[in-house]
């Protein structure tokens, strides 16, 4: 069995607390252990902070850049043996696989980029110069430099590859060294990805290390200039927020937590236009992909009253061909088990909860015979959609993310102001979908809800044919959301590496800030 | 006796806690009094929640701009009487009195010129459209919306002025309404300031509120779209990042706290250069002006070993010149009393622990005969110059903000890096000024230092004839710094508007997105 330990002051060690087990989630077996074991864990930070800083620092953007590409490379390299790892330990179809695996190869590779378009310089200007005095030649200019800390990255379970890549593409690219913990339950794609990282010995010293299984008292030594990131459950959010760092010593902290992602299908669009299908698409895919473990699925499908009947009798169809299974052993599965025997009960509870506050609309409460609670082995559900004709009353609907195969079907009047308020009692999300192709209705809603969203996602005939649908996080738009998603924005471009750095104003003689910044 | 009660769900109530006194801290006499009272806090948030969100995005920046220069307006013709109250409850000279609610009106009317930049629209763009899918058709837009919240605005006793309208200014501008708490102590300017804006009925309900005294369980009310800003002390902002709010509901926090201010004298500067003046005249100001109680103030000062005694020498000359006591009573007095009997005794108390690890420079501990605690009337501090030779073990000069006229002139060696390491040990700044006629000296400090500070005085003999010197914060640049200083941003034009603002990725026909944003 293999055993994972952390990559952190330069060599591997066993530094978690507890002895974990890793297990397949179709089948019940142990596949990995992360062993117990102690570090200094303020002294590995220190090795980061100061080694990791030190050479990345060194290094210009375009360098920098190309140290992600050839992360990029390398995991696109290695995709088959990863692909593996995730049907193993994730319970991942080939598709769920790639979709992680190639999501952190392509965030890497577009970071990459970014890098090279930033050039062979170590300073990033913010904003043009600005005249400050009676004349031109006092003046200011602001500008964003790393700080000199450790972001520490702390991932969810669902997205291994994706989640340790998509942060530290944005960090190494700003200058700061990285600590990722991938989650202990799926951890052994991460590691692997890792390993593979340092066989090509890609990255300078200290720049980036792993951390397997629990972390000590590692989050009670970080400083004014280290970061912490978070991706996960709102529970362990609220945690994090309130460590030593983040209340005493303004550790800036990013969250990206529970988000009951809706949909709205406006009444212009009719059955068996091409926009409604593009919405059938967008709903089905993202309540059964990653056996529906996504932070951006949606959750809440808004369809005016009198559709209600058909889109749920159309997506019921699609629901019924999805073969569920261990994608190990059946080629013909598209959907395979929850990660984890927690993440199991977590869903069947979840369901239990929305189901007694909808009605039926496919697939029960998501029981599959012989699977799962019912005797056999695996964290099997099965696709669960329910109904409501009452969503504003449906407290269950926007108050709880069953992070699983399953979503609501919602009735609204059809009024993009009722839809707007439905969307809204979601108290702040990742994403929300729209689909119509009537621009006053776009027009009306996307005022009322963006404010709730770190993402609107405006589907319409045109953009029908090229669209990845909503639950698609891309590199150049921003993700993350308020409130209840946790306030948090990562990727976005260059506004994702923000987080990294400390905006300074400059202010003085324009030659000498010429001279800092090489901006005439 | 003045009582002052808050200006809450559209009316003048008593609201706080327990009954306040507001003194004169030249003569100590009570001046002012904040009655109690008891308020539906939750019930005041959703107030400003409802009409002041609805009445302020109905506007567009343009409008929200006029409003911000019908304010400046209005305190800039109430500057007398203002100005007499400041010196009256703050014990401000003219000049103090004049920096904060000059301050004041410069900060609305430079925030109503951004305004008229950002023109007749509502909604904000945020970087150029992309191309997202195989076609331009398929494209991305970020956006910037106002959260539908309130900002909660707590302020600091040393600017009642400037404080309550920075804050604002961008706010209402983003389009949120604010809440404002000014600290009890000093909050008779900003009373008066609200009374002033009202009674020109120059806002729209609810997009103004004052809470004058404590502010009872209003903060375990904020919802994810609110937010909330504060400056004061780092003791109070670890309370505020702990609330219920900000830990569960993920409620945006912008912190100002403390600051321990440095100046570098490079090594290049000769005694008598025009360089040399202007950082003499910055320290000298900055260790006096509004009695030291600036977060801006420079509480190091970092020179070459071989000049220290010289510039001990110098500053002395000046400070001796100083005349301190009652403005009110003496047109000739230069520095009144510290603000309260809080600030007195912790400001003697600081003195007396950074004197037990440094040399007097100048005025002793700040003893003042026959005043304050020697026993006259009156909160006086006399301005204090300390020295060190050992600066890098000096815990309290890099560790402890004396928050009163109070410096330390410490050696280095006059290695930039020697420099930078010192400026480190603050561990997070508002501004460090620098004094140079060497682009090198420049070139090598700031990279080593940005991250540590929100801004970067740059002085220089080209400036010198028009600068305003580092304590003076300006609309256009950033307010804020890292660490120890709370992590924040204020101001900084656009910058500061940010906090107020959700940014949101919209994505879609490209057709449909300039239909929202009016980007073609």
């Amino acid at each position: 069995m293999r055993s994972l330990r952390s990559y952190v002051g330069g060599q591997w060690v066993a530094s978690s607390n507890r002895a974990t087990t890793l297990f397949n989630p179709s089948t019940e077996e142990a596949i990995a252990e992360i062993p117990a074991g102690e570090v200094d864990w303020k002294k590995m930070l220190r090795y980061s902070r100061e080694k990791g800083t030190a050479s990345l620092q060194a290094l210009t953007f375009t360098q920098r850049g190309e140290l992600l590409q050839a992360m990029a490379k390398t995991l696109h390299e290695g995709r088959e043996e990863l692909i593996s790892l995730a049907t193993a330990n994730g319970g991942n179809t080939r598709g769920d696989a790639k979709f992680d695996i190639d999501g952190a190869s392509f965030t890497l590779a577009a970071y990459a980029d970014i890098g090279a378009k930033l050039g062979d310089t170590h300073i990033m200007v913010d904003g043009e110069p600005e005249q400050i005095g009676r004349t031109a030649r006092f003046s200011a200019q602001h500008v964003r430099l790393p700080r000199a800390g450790v972001a520490v990255h702390i991932n969810a379970f669902n997205f291994p590859a994706w989640g340790l890549a998509e942060k530290a593409a944005a960090a190494l690219l700003a200058g700061m060294p990285v600590m990722s913990k991938p989650a202990s339950a799926t951890a052994l794609v991460a590691h692997r990805m890792m390993e593979m990282i340092l066989e090509q010995n890609i990255l300078p010293k200290g720049a980036l290390s792993l951390i397997s299984g629990s972390s000590g008292d590692l989050l009670s030594h970080l400083q004014g200039q280290d970061v912490l990131s978070f991706t996960g459950s709102s529970d362990t959010a609220k945690i994090l927020r309130a460590t030593e760092g983040v209340v005493e010593r303004s550790v800036h902290i990013n969250v990206e937590a529970d988000s009951l992602n809706a949909a709205v299908l406006a009444p212009d669009v009719e059955l068996g236009s091409e926009t409604f299908a593009l919405f059938l698409n967008d709903v089905v895919r993202d309540m059964t992909q990653k056996t529906g473990q996504k932070c951006t699925a949606i959750r809440r499908i808004f369809v005016p009253e009198d559709k209600v009947d058909d889109v749920v009798a159309a997506m019921s169809e699609r629901l019924a061909d999805l073969v569920v299974g261990d994608p190990a052993a059946d080629s013909n599965v598209r959907m395979g088990p929850v990660a984890t025997e927690t993440q199991f009960k977590d869903v069947r509870a979840g369901i239990e909860r929305l189901a007694a506050q909808t009605e039926e609309g496919y697939g029960g409460t998501g029981e599959i015979e012989g699977r799962g609670s019912v005797g056999g082995k695996g964290y099997f559900v099965g696709p669960v959609l329910r109904v409501t004709r009452d969503a504003a009353k449906c407290e269950a609907l926007h108050a709880h993310e069953v992070f699983g195969p399953v979503s609501t079907v919602a009735a609204y009047s059809g009024e993009a102001s009722s839809a707007a308020a439905l969307v809204r009692m979601g108290e702040g999300g990742l994403v929300t979908s729209l689909y119509s192709d009537d621009r006053k209705f776009f027009a009306e809603l996307v005022p009322l809800i963006a404010a709730f969203h770190g993402r609107l996602y405006l589907g319409s005939e045109k953009i029908a044919g090229q669209s990845p649908g909503p639950g698609t996080v891309m590199p150049a738009l921003l993700h993350g959301g308020p409130g209840r998603a946790g306030g948090g924005e990562e990727l976005g471009g260059l506004r994702g590496m923000a987080f990294y750095q400390q905006r300074t104003a400059l202010q003085g003689d324009k030659a000498i800030l010429t001279a800092i910044t090489g901006v005439k």
